[in-house]
């Protein structure tokens, strides 16, 4: 019997459940799972790498670009489970991005030339560092369709700021970050004119397009770009790829590949070769090497030239200064990478096998003796690559990208043509494993794998291709993001993962702990400017009011009810809703729509939104929170009356009488003794334990006792109503009260069960 | 020592992978990965029920409504992992959906009152049904804030219709089908006028509000819905909720059952108790009982009324042919669900811990005795709830919505405010067994559950509120739905699975091997007509027309370039692009899009797809395939060049020249010689197997063998060239001819690949 078998063996006894504590539900033994599934001894250690039991969590988080669905897709590692969709270029309904008026506003910071843009490509998403680690507090992507750059705040997981690039129509590779985000960088992708609005024939291309590199400036503390203090860096119109920051020696350097160097123009409807044939043609590209600081420090002394209103360093100010170099690179590279130390930057060609293993302090050498090989066409002096190149690797056909492990010289590449992961050791030039992937691996991401202090343990593979993987759902296939454990001297593959919605271009995972968003917002709250909300009230200051044709209001959200429910409008009125959520417990949030007014918005706990239209069609439209919040979340409605101008009530508009007796007042009342016994009781099991030792469960409590707390109010209208014998009203507010209690006890039980499964102890 | 560790000690010989033969990646044993893990043995049977290894597929799919997302999420079981999402209300960019011009057709058929509606609240999806049982065909589902249905053709995954409600404004309970989906069913919800764009105060809501219940006709041969031959029959202003088709016995009738029915008007921001308190103040609310097979023929009989051009049949008609029925419910209802054999229909109210089983055959017999307990205030016989009902069983607090088992009487509620899904038989009113979940499941949904024939073993609860399951992801929390293995007596939880995007109302899950999707089109084919596209064009047939200021290209995409490569216009120019993907290998989707011109477009093997824009700028616009769809993807792209009015070049635009020698073009000759060589070792690999017995191969070796046969006709340009000494000409179609093997060569590996990866045998 092997050391395996006899591992589990112990294992299994060890873990003390044998068939009878579990029969009832392990009717099938793991044996009968295994057999009847037809899983091998692989795929259970798989599975048991992988799986995440109910209240446990994941490890790592991804961010991953969402692609063309332009958001950003957060999913948990190693359970590969999609935990959020970020709104971030694209209006995304559930979130109110792009239906309320905030989330409006920031997607209107993205519009290009005065004109709406309602998708974007992301391609690159980077966490913010400190001292070249991932600190969990923002995150950057770039949108490679119309050259933008986002900034989200991971203490809400929402997306705050949109800046256009000014002089770029195309970016492929951004964002990328500085070692203490103090710049996010992107470069420009297809060459055109940097100036706006402004055409050249392709036959010009060499003289009058142009590539470059954008370093935005980040102001941390407001958690925002300053464009005003942010600039570029002209580079010719090689199509600029990807970069990277330098970190520890190289630190203040940036590096940034490119292809198509060859500067090619197609057009194959004129019996022109295509790009594919002429942008590959050379056996080499360059890398651009930029020495940043210095960079921004020549822009402060005056140095930079206004293109389109925005700083820009043009190349000849940088040749003069001695801030941009370039390296032969092998062809059509599409990855740039430094390693944790700082001391080698990495580089594949996708149309050469080799991976090459450029040296800084080589590249340092070279510049301080002004040793170059040449000049390029536009004056930028070309190092040699043979001075520059510690060592060339041949990895296997299609080498794209390469993340490294926690593991010193351990680097992965992605192979795109071989579809495999090879991991090898860049120091010693060594190739030490490979693992086939399904299929067609684009990028790859370790954990924390591009910053100083990689994590190690597992790596994910980026697969354009899905193919077969999965259940088929027509011709437009889901992505496959394979997980793989590199724990071991044998990576081994541990789950397909399919990505639902759009082709993540590129991914970062950070350890889950170094998150720590918030669960709710200070009351009244604007989400999107942190600051207060100008329409936000407090429970019983609700308000309506109208001037000329404008109806303002600033309403309130609690299960289950929305105040105002009632809202009167004639044709042609301007409605404008704040609703503040004055919930506290955790997940406790409300929606907002208006039917047929293309209008929603997501009120988290303690936020405040707005939602605005023209209240443009007669008629009686109902209105109601999108979540189901409580028991009674279909009664949290209203309506919105659009009546035609000028109309009046033609009798008199008497509400209809329920005509409740004293008996239903009195079975209510009762009603309400019988749930008050359950919530006693529910309250005395909670408090006969430590529940403050839970800080979710005190969330809960804390909200119950706020429903519980609005019941005197409701009692004493009941109580006015039954002294004057208006049952109707008298019955009403106990339902009310009712409403309160069993929204009491639903939290209650809530904590209950969380209480019991949580091991609570009894306290004295 | 137990049986259950006997028996998997056994599996673990049996399996026959011993530590020598796993060590390398396997460096932890099960025991190791357990311990390091926390996880329990329980947690390993949950994992390996619910662990899909790379190339296995799911079980079932389930199609969940996708909330405010507007969408429909497909994910499988037992895997948990979501597949798709189906755009259906809301635009999204990945499939192009509403940012290319056939699907803003479709997106055009939901405008409301000439009114764009972007966004949707997705409720009730249904699954077509033939003889009760799902086919797999059709995927309906409503929009429950402006009242809309779509048609989901499941061919190919992509929605094909949307229809407005043309009298409701609120809409809840919807889609559901009639047996052989003569009719997908939806009812009103907030009650509300039914003639379009009319306003009646609030005080005359008894008299002129009005519900309803829609039956849209369903042409199955067309695949849409045939509104004309729709109709709808006009019901109380109780507020409709969720319906239920009869089957067997009770085929042709619908059953939909309300709440409110106390026609409570709220108004706190005036003083009077919200409409939780008045909502809920009486003890039962109404069943509604419909005779739809009759119904239709009043309708053909020419007794219904128009409403807004919509055929309805009014309540005093439905009344007096007798089709029209009501019966007490307890209070606050929210699902009712028909039996799989169709003799009983069960109702939970929400505020009530009874549920309740009604008997088809009770009801059928009150109604032919006339046996009513009263009429209602719109004259509506009501049949008495002890007439009508089988038995009432208490479950638990907050009974919801039920579903079934395979085994027969064996039905599933979820209790929203135990947080507790109830198994129990409904034939002798006994309780079997309670499972907690996380937390306040809304819904829940078995295997083909609501079916004639219900599949049993996984049910999965839908809860509302996540709160601790997961890593935090700021105050906006995703979903859980928890998977449960129901195969035994007493219910296992076995995942969590969080829900990244939208709040899922419901869903429905069918086995994986009903759905046959195509994985590509008839070349040319507009996927949202299914007709064969007017801008399609074969491979060489691309053209480019301009007729007064309207560009119309007609393209192809095929790796790795767009055909053309150049599109020039004038400022001011009405820019149309057809473009049709020529590729046949599953999987290999195109994607287009202009910078900055907001368009997009997903153009899957076969499928033309249509841009269009206004060429207002001046400038130059790259445009590029955004799928990672070769090696050589970023060079699949080309230039819009917008120029100013009146343009004419300055000098003479020779295109620049890339000076390559005839050194160069030796070169490149050699490296194709090297190239064919890989390749025929690839080939030969490929048919010394049996690779006709593997469909997806055959696809891949389909696609390597054209993209080879497009190499004579570049040879014969590149040896023309050669001949006329024109080695830039030479080189560059020389390099076209790499680009192609290139490609060829990416095909033949992926397939050398799965051949060894799924046991391909030699062959003679």
């Amino acid at each position: 019997m092997s050391k395996f078998v006899l591992k589990s063996t112990v294992l299994l006894v060890a873990a003390g459940i044998g068939l009878g504590a579990s029969s009832v539900w392990s009717a099938e033994s793991l044996q009968d799972v295994l057999k009847r599934r037809g899983l091998s001894q692989q795929d259970v250690l798989a599975a048991a790498k992988t799986y995440v039991p109910t209240g446990k969590r994941d490890e790592f988080v991804a961010f991953s670009s969402g692609g063309q669905s332009g958001q950003v897709i957060v999913y948990g590692i190693p359970s590969m489970r999609i935990l959020k969709y970020l709104a971030v270029f694209t209006p995304e309904p559930w979130q109110g991005y792009g239906y309320d008026e905030s989330s409006k506003d920031v997607l209107k910071q993205g519009w290009i030339d005065g004109k709406e843009i309602t998708w974007g490509d992301t391609h690159h998403p980077a966490i913010s560092e400190t001292n070249g680690q991932y600190d969990g507090q923002y995150l950057f992507i770039n949108d490679k369709a119309n050259p933008r750059l986002a900034v989200i705040d991971l203490r809400d997981f929402e997306t705050k700021q949109i800046v256009v690039n000014p002089i770029y129509k195309s970016e492929h590779g951004g964002a990328f970050v500085t070692t203490n985000t103090e710049y996010v960088f992107e470069a420009a992708q297809y060459p055109a004119p940097l100036e706006n609005r402004k055409f050249f024939p392709l036959e010009e291309m060499n003289e009058k397009y142009r590539g470059g590199m954008t370093y935005w400036k980040f102001d941390r503390k407001e958690g925002r770009i300053n464009t005003k203090e942010s600039f570029s860096v002209e580079l010719p119109p090689y199509w600029q790829d990807l970069s990277d920051a330098g970190k520890g020696p190289s630190e203040g350097w940036s590096f940034t590949n490119s292809f198509c160097s060859e500067r090619y123009v197609g057009g194959i409807e004129k019996g022109r070769p295509p790009y594919e044939a002429g942008c590959s043609a050379k056996d080499t590209d360059y890398l651009h090497v930029i020495n940043w600081k210095k960079a921004a420090e020549l822009v402060k002394q005056g140095k930079a030239k206004k293109v389109n209103g925005h700083d820009v360093l043009m190349i000849e100010t940088a040749v003069k200064e001695g801030i941009l170099y370039l390296i032969p690179e092998p062809k059509s590279p599409h990855g740039v990478d430094v390693t944790p130390d700082g001391k080698f930057i990495i580089v594949s060609g996708k149309l050469d096998t080799h991976t090459s293993v450029y040296s800084f302090e080589k590249i340092q050498a070279a510049i301080k003796a002004g040793k170059f090989e040449s000049k390029d066409p536009y004056g930028i002096p070309v190092i040699s690559l043979k001075d520059a190149v510690e060592r060339q690797v041949q990895l296997g056909l299609g080498p794209l990208h390469t993340q490294y492990d926690s593991k010193p010289c351990i680097a992965y590449t992605s192979l795109y043509v071989d579809s495999q992961v090879a991991k090898w050791n860049y120091c010693e030039g060594k190739v030490l494993d490979k693992l086939s992937v399904h299929y067609n691996i684009g990028h790859l991401m370790s954990m924390e794998g591009d910053s100083a202090a990689p994590k190690g343990r597992y790596l994910v593979a980026l697969n354009k291709l899905a193919i077969d993987r999965f259940v088929p759902v027509g011709p437009l296939h889901p992505q496959n993001h394979q997980l793989i454990d590199i724990s071991n001297d044998k990576m081994q593959l541990l789950y397909d993962m399919p990505l639902p919605l759009g082709e993540p271009h590129y991914a970062v995972a950070i350890e889950a702990t170094k998150l720590k968003p918030g669960v709710r917002y200070k009351v009244g709250t604007d989400s999107r400017t942190d600051k207060p909300h100008p329409g936000a009230v407090r429970a019983g200051e609700e308000v309506t009011t109208k001037t000329g044709n404008k109806i303002e209001v600033k309403g309130t959200l609690i299960r289950s009810h929305i105040t105002p429910e009632t809202i009167e409008a004639e044709v042609g009125d301007e409605v404008t809703i704040h609703l503040t959520n004055l919930e506290r417990a955790q997940d406790e949030t409300h929606g907002f729509t208006v039917s047929t007014y293309n209008v929603h918005a997501s009120a988290e706990p303690g936020k405040t939104v707005t939602v605005k239209f023209k209240a443009d069609k007669e008629g009686v439209y109902p209105y109601y929170c999108t979540e189901f919040c409580s028991a009674l979340h279909l009664e949290m409605m209203g309506y919105l009356l659009v009546k035609p101008k000028g109309w009046k009530p033609t009798k008199t508009a008497a509400s209809a009488k329920a005509a409740y007796t004293e008996d239903d007042y009195k079975a209510t009342v009762k009603k309400v003794a019988d749930t008050q016994a359950v919530i006693d009781s529910v309250v005395g099991y909670i408090t006969s334990v430590n529940f403050k030792d839970f800080p979710d469960v005190v969330a809960m409590v804390e909200d119950a006792t706020d429903q519980l707390g609005k019941i005197p109010e409701a009692k004493k209208k009941a109580d006015e109503a039954a002294a004057k014998k208006d049952w109707d009203q008298a019955n009403l507010w106990s339902e009310q009260i009712w409403q309160y209690q069993v929204k009491a006890a639903d939290l209650g039980l809530r904590a209950k069960t969380y209480l019991e499964q949580n091991g609570a102890k009894p306290v004295k």
